[in-house]
């Protein structure tokens, strides 16, 4: 039977390693998780006291494609607290995940064969996503001084119709500074270039807040998640803003597309932006699991990394210790007992000499990644 | 902002019913819901409870992309209980809803300008997402004399590469015979047409069991949902069979475009699927409001239906009452307060003359219902 051209996405490489670890877990073995891209901690425990709740109350069958109203709502509330910004709760439209935000988005923006600019290194599935949309993405190689964030001298004569960046980012936990996002914005809004923002780790940053895009312009899509900060990656819940006059045009892929996001998830999420004090611990985990790694990663030999701005990882250039990160992750699984992300997945030019080491589990979790990693490197170089 | 060419999908009509029967119930009239797509009653109760006790001791973070094992294999199971057909659980990839399982079918089996046959009347979406996709749905005007469901003759010579199915059918009801499907199948074999088959209303039939393309062929596409049948339409969790050459595609697709089905709801269907005494009395409602319906609409007027084999609807041929269904729906809700959906959006051809008219609310709702068609149509004609 037939398979398309645009079905020929790249498997993803952590695939190898996570099936790696599988097995050696399997086979006895303990392994540190530092490759897992989401918290360890469950949906706040308010959001699935809400959920059962309601189960038992309401049939919860399809809500309106754009998601419950007090959900958009709420959420248009968050812009007001996080931001200061006074969102009408129309633009505001909840998403299978940030997944179906972005499906929603580059079906909204663009046609067959449009040229997308995605900074590199960055989330591997924009990539596939535009592919399998017969979309063409273009990888902008984002340099270490830009804090590995495109700059509008990386797209410049490219032909580009969109533009989408990460703050902050993944792999590399780096952000855009707001000068940074206006002259973004500035370069596209001359280009007629369409504007994505996926900020999908906002509210896990440490030493500055995220800047959103809404702050600098209305003409964008923002994309965002109950996945990361409000810890419910498994319930495929997220959220977009977009301009006004695009609203009706998403409402309809929405309804034909997906019909809804998940009522429960809707529901669940709702309750999640009531647990402040719940989130607020999980970030506090977040913030020493940082420190640590801040702390132990140079000393073990990792030392030149992205400057660590948001979210809960940290890239580490090892082009200085391989050639091939892919066989130094099996190496440092094997070796150490520790499961880290190779760069090739983020950045196919670059990433033979990169590593994404992910913060997002448990503080003894790092602290004995830590320890390994250390011992490791100390045998192998020292 | 730019908006692309593909997003230009046209709007649901029946929208506008539902809109105008929320007015009128919000103006303090009673309006009988007709016109939905869903079951009236919740996830069963066995599924609501273990979801609830899962949410207590696991963090339910991402599955892996093709769905829960355990679930992958239960479903395989249901093909033995139904069909007496032995399924390899490999094949069966549990995706967000059938909506995600058509976006992932589309997306692996076609490329932009490829021609899709869907039969007409049929699920309006199929035509929106492959015009999403950059597709060309190709609709093949189905005869009453083969049930409203097409047949090789409808599509010689179009220069298809694909043809979708539905049996039973939305919003006719009405099934393919294993002779009618394997008609199908040898043609789209002799002239390399891939196969899906939509069987989201399985489960839902009244004097035969329906027929699953896999009882034909193993060269095909079987998309099924938790909606129906099992109750769960909000919980956004379908499923589909592949070829096993095709599985891989599948997953690559899958994880980037989704990460992974909602975990939440996942859990939810495994249970579901052992709840088959809530879920035979659900089939005993549905039963007696089909026949109630089969009693009441003829006695009404409405007297060219569709042979109504499974599902939840009655679909009535009105052409010699109005050439305007959208009027004439407007006008029952407005004078008989029962919501009814117009054909326009099954078929954009005759649906002027045609309703589709739900028996899946409680059977209360589908006396009244009948009682207030009957008056109208009494004081309109009689």
């Amino acid at each position: 039977m037939r398979n398309s051209r645009r079905s020929q996405v790249d498997p993803f490489i952590v695939m190898d390693v996570m099936e790696a670890a599988r097995a050696a877990e399997e086979a006895g073995r303990n392994i540190i998780h530092m490759e897992v891209g989401q918290p360890g901690t469950a949906a706040p425990k308010g959001a699935r006291q809400a959920l059962t709740r309601q189960m038992a109350e309401d049939a919860m069958g399809y809500t309106v494609a754009l998601g419950l109203p007090e959900l958009r709502k709420r959420i248009a509330r968050l812009y007001g607290d996080w931001y200061d910004i006074d969102l009408d709760w129309n633009r505001v439209i909840v998403t299978p995940g940030s997944s179906g935000a972005f499906l929603l988005a580059f079906t909204a923006l663009f046609d067959t064969g449009d040229r997308i600019g995605i900074g590199e290194p960055g989330y591997p599935s924009y990539r596939q996503i535009l592919t399998a949309l017969d979309l063409v993405p273009v990888g902008l190689s984002a340099s270490p001084q830009n804090r590995l964030q495109p700059v509008p001298a990386d797209f410049s004569g490219l032909d580009l119709q969109g533009l989408m960046v990460a703050s902050p980012a993944n792999p590399s936990g780096t952000m855009l500074s707001k000068p940074a996002m206006e002259a973004l914005v500035s370069a596209c809004r001359d280009n007629d270039i369409a504007f994505i923002s996926d900020e999908i780790y906002h509210g896990i940053e440490y030493e500055a807040k995220a800047v959103t895009a809404l702050e600098v312009t209305d003409n964008c899509y923002v994309i965002n998640s109950f996945s990361k900060y409000f810890s419910m990656t498994g319930w495929r819940v997220g959220w977009m803003v977009v301009p006004e006059d695009h609203v009706r045009v998403i409402e309809r892929l929405a309804q034909n597309m997906f019909i809804c996001p998940s009522h429960a998830s809707q529901i669940a999420a709702l309750a999640a932006m009531e647990c402040g004090d719940e989130l607020e611990a999980n970030m506090a985990v977040y913030r020493e699991n940082r420190r640590l790694m801040l702390e132990g990663l140079p000393k073990a030999g990792f030392t030149k990394i992205a400057p660590p701005d948001g979210a809960f990882y940290v890239y580490a250039d090892v082009s200085d210790l391989t050639s091939d990160s892919r066989a130094f992750a099996a190496e440092i699984l094997e070796k150490a007992g520790v499961a880290v992300t190779p760069g090739l997945d983020f950045d196919p030019l670059r990433g033979a000499g990169t590593l994404r080491f992910s913060y997002a589990q448990a503080t003894a979790e790092i602290v004995e990644g830590l320890t390994r990693l250390e011992l490791f490197m100390a045998q192998r170089w020292g």
